[in-house]
């Protein structure tokens, strides 16, 4: 904080919080931030009725607040002084809009440039966690390639997020997708009522949260026998996304695992087709940095930890995606999700 | 917005934006935001890739966003002139900072003032879709009283999370509660390894989410046979909650229904054991206006939608709440919850 010359910093929903205090907050209108202040030890405010589901930690004290008590008012006074205050990127504008209105004169920034350094590179408690849940989506994975691809799409999905309790998440990271026939064609579908049929591709993105950490990774099955364009698309998509997994290791930038596998999909003439980055960062939160994305000349270091998911998708007919969470390693990389990539038939 | 003098107001991810566009954005890092400004159509600003997603709508435009542009210079051209801008208040603040840093000279104010009066009088078909997934979550409390209450906290918490889709909802409105013992003493504890046993009070507390909107009933079991003192302190809890709900009219304050819940609670000597407000509105978000706390003096409507929940929490040893939603009619009151509402023995 003083490095970077923050006099303060409110971290609030998202996870940060549980990042630094073991904490999470439900995303609701009652405040719940950590204020690290100039003076005094770091101060958890969060309503009186939560109290009791935070566990005691030296490392902060906690200010519950009752349902009549002024909140912000509260977090004014901790702030008390500081010129300068940095806040976590996911805490609600309308209490940083009202924070603002009753701390005139006060410069306001992100929290990010402080919070990143430590969350982009994880522990190997981290990477444990990751793997963990990582290997749970495997067995996912695996179990799902001997399911029916018969009924709804949104019917598998369900079945897909009990499968990730049962392998031992204690939730989800996010709701499942799947994506059959020219659904696939659109990325984050979630699933409806499209009912699969033969010749679908359908891309399954799943993953759960174990101890807190997120896994994510997409398989794509056919129903049947594939037709030979969606064949060739495929054999190309495995080789560009293989070929950014290896391509992996510390000292090189994020942009260029994007261009491994972007340069294999335009080569074979599918560019167009690959409408997104080819990945994102993981640990608390599903999506985090490092983004491996075109402009972002961050240089890899050993333990981060992001996905590898290049896609294409093809308007109207059909989509394909094949994601894997790799970790950096001082070797160069670790891959979590080994389940079988090719485009399996069910 | 005229009245209100504000030239721009912009809405992302949190339920202004379906209540708006029928578009729900995903809360992730990639930003997606309606931008309604001094001149032109409203615009919808959305990464490229969750364009399939959006459904065409004639009253607003979608701009997408591809992986390289900058999206926030995308914003920052749409506000253009705008001196006073209103943001949604569940925007992530680091949009709104950035924005701010390149809007200098702008006053950014929150959008709720102009948002709430339209979204806190529900239409007739929104309470009929409130209506729908209250019965839905009916049904649930009606299942769950003949289900044994014998394993983990966190088991029966996914039983009632499947059977809330099994009686229809596209999903939850939250977490279910499941909170045993003396875990039921926290009103927000959520179901855990402990296992529960005989005398335990076990409050559940749970909704389900149909066409958008949202349910959140609570209902406290008896495992066995009650405690003298938790069956006394059932009784006013549900005398409390019945007088509340029958208070509710058009005409009278916010404030007034929670003090003849309280007031209750306090002559029977349990007031500091009713550590909450008595309830929260509720529609596209689980917690929205109008809140049922002391201080508010807003006046009822016909059409508001809220709960009523009051509860009693004895740290150590047992807690309770009942938990109805309600909406304001012309006559008076409907209550959405009909599931029995005694200590029901499990």
């Amino acid at each position: 904080m003083t490095t970077a010359g923050v006099d303060a910093v409110l971290l609030s929903v998202g996870h940060d919080l549980p990042y630094f205090t073991g904490y999470e907050a439900m995303p609701l209108e009652r405040i719940t931030m950590l204020v690290l202040a100039p003076t005094g030890i770091p101060t958890l405010v969060v309503p009186e009725l939560e109290v009791p589901r935070v566990k005691a930690d030296t490392a902060f004290q906690v200010r519950g607040w009752g349902e009549m008590e002024d909140s912000v008012g509260i977090l004014v006074d901790l702030v008390g002084e500081a010129q300068t205050v940095a806040v976590g990127d996911q805490c609600w504008a309308g209490f940083v809009l009202e924070l603002q209105q009753r701390l005139r004169g006060t410069f306001w920034q992100s929290a990010t440039p402080l919070t990143l350094p430590m969350r982009m590179r994880k522990t190997a408690d981290e990477v444990a966690a990751l793997r963990a849940t990582a290997d749970s989506a495997d067995r996912v994975a695996a179990r799902l390639a001997m399911e029916p691809f018969a009924g709804r799409e949104a019917d598998l999905s369900v079945w897909i997020e009990a499968a990730l309790r049962e392998e031992g998440n204690e939730g989800l990271s996010f709701q499942a997708i799947v994506a059959s026939g020219p659904n696939a064609a659109s990325p984050h579908h979630h699933g409806g009522g499209r009912v699969m049929a033969a010749g679908d591709t359908v891309v399954c993105d799943f993953g759960g949260r174990m101890n807190g950490y997120c896994s994510d990774t997409t398989r794509t099955f056919i129903v049947g026998e594939p037709s030979p364009e969606a064949a060739a698309a495929h054999a190309v998509l495995l080789a560009a996304q293989q070929a950014a997994v290896a391509a992996v290791r510390p000292g090189v930038t994020a942009e260029s695992i994007d261009r491994v596998a972007r340069e294999i999909i335009d080569g074979a003439g599918y560019g167009q087709f690959f409408i997104h980055r080819t990945g994102h960062g993981i640990g608390l939160d599903v999506h985090e940095h490092p983004y491996i994305v075109e402009g972002n000349d961050l240089v890899l270091e050993s333990g981060m930890a992001f996905s590898i998911e290049p896609g294409i998708y093809v308007s109207g007919e059909f989509g394909m995606r094949i994601e894997d969470i790799v970790v950096v390693t001082d070797e160069g990389v670790e891959n979590l999700n080994q389940s079988p990539r090719d485009l399996i038939s069910v």
